[in-house]
């Protein structure tokens, strides 16, 4: 399935009317079914809108930050379904995670409650009082890094996105390292979404967690991208637009870095900003 | 609670390091609970993180969204909880909506999936042929605006929009008379969140559906956002930026007219433009 798709369209402009072709940022469902593994009993644990492409490291990715995969092992399988009953064109909507026991209990668990975030996340944390992880310590990194490594993100994450370009509809997540080079990046209808697949690329190459790597986001810092930084172990999360008053407080309690509305050559810092050098004598590193 | 919360940032801008006080969005987990009329028994179902402010036209927007709520007299009551469990100042992030027999059952069959959107919505839809629905009629209106109704609504949902200009950090959505009044306006972190907070004031007032009226969205309109205009009966709904792709499918087949990118004086149409008028002889509509 492709990432963007083709659409007639009529435009308007003052007074001229035309009809051209448009492309548009695909969105379908992905369901994420699970399973343990030795016995086949099949339940549906999510399904996300996202844009197709990079599903397993999606599915891996927000299964992770949902708590359900904690390590590499946890994980058995991620397979298509082979079940005649679904149509072959839907079968690209639906991935079934095989799971470590231990892994599939914690996903019944979530599976009990129904939870969604402002724009999703916070599934299967149903009261109130988990939302705040109160028993992780906060996260340690000597990772730095200088205004102007800061300033290049939001023009790089621009640069390298292929989709958006043409669409104007997804967003981005992107992970740097400490160089300034591009570890990965991501592309999806939905800022977690982007995260997820980031995250879960990583995931699926046993590189968690990412303790020196900056996080990027095209959109809003809201709480949810914060603490799936927070679940991978990403000590600074940067973003071209505002944070959330929760995300803020997540960063100050959990030792994370949070900057936003990066444009041009300025930023905010709106926690645990040791981690930003400050100009002067410290110029020189950048 | 406020909209809006205030934090000490540190901004950078080329060389120059500062300190001030900036303004936030607030973003804080509400819980919605339900119980049958007649019982006590609570449970938990949903949390969604949303902006403080209009919780129970949240509550009713996003229960009416998903099908829990389908008449006036579904919802019997909407209350802040009394449990001395809860502490008091937790107690603004929970609501509890006492349901009729019927619609306390549907909510529960919902409950039993747990289903996510790119930014929120498809809850409880655990299985993908349930995303488009298949058993309703398109929407019929004889409802048409002209272009430049259209294109004087982006200025005017920033002009009313308080919060955002502020912190640049929440999302609006508004509904248009044809005669170019605002009807309503709501904002919130999240944008499903903006619609259900409008729709949810005019079903508890109980003035669905809303086939007379333009919905206007200030993000991107993604399948949710269509799915609940559907829903509600609003025959246009407007966007500032790009739709996906199955917001079009939806739109084309629930006979609603989808614009998108109205940027100054020029728009796309999406999906059933016949409700636009065209310019020319016509332009004498506007």
């Amino acid at each position: 399935m492709e990432p963007i798709d083709r659409v007639r369209v009529v435009t308007r402009e003052g007074d001229r009317e035309a009809e051209r072709e448009d492309s548009l940022a695909v969105e379908e469902p992905l369901e994420i079914r699970i399973r343990a593994g030795g016995d086949g009993q099949l339940s549906s644990f999510v399904t996300t809108m996202r844009t197709p492409g990079n599903d397993p490291e999606l599915a891996a990715g927000l299964l992770f930050a949902e708590g359900v995969l904690q390590s590499g092992s946890d994980l058995l399988r991620l397979d298509r379904p082979t079940d005649p009953r679904i149509d072959s064109d839907l079968r690209v909507n639906v991935l079934i995670a095989t799971l470590e026991r231990e892994a599939f209990e914690r996903a019944r668990r979530l599976q009990r409650g129904t939870v969604m975030g402002s724009a999703c996340g916070v599934c299967g944390k149903t009261s109130i009082e988990n939302v705040i992880p109160a028993d992780q310590p906060p996260l340690e990194s000597p990772l730095r890094v200088s205004p102007e490594f800061l300033y290049s993100l939001s023009g790089r994450l621009l640069e390298r996105q292929s989709i958006f370009s043409k669409t104007g509809g997804l967003h981005a997540a992107a992970l740097f390292a400490p160089d300034g080079s591009l570890r990965e990046l991501a592309e999806d209808i939905g800022r977690h979404n982007a995260t997820d697949k980031l995250v879960g690329a990583f995931f699926l190459r046993n590189q968690l967690p990412l303790s020196d790597s900056v996080l990027m986001v095209s959109g809003r810092a809201g709480f949810e991208i914060v603490q799936k930084a927070f679940t991978a172990g990403v000590p600074i999360v940067a973003s071209v637009s505002a944070p959330s008053s929760l995300a803020v407080e997540l960063a100050q309690t959990g030792g994370i870095t949070l900057i936003g509305f990066i444009r041009e050559r300025r930023f905010n810092v709106y926690a645990n900003a040791q981690r930003v050098c400050s100009p002067g004598p410290s110029a020189k590193d950048s």
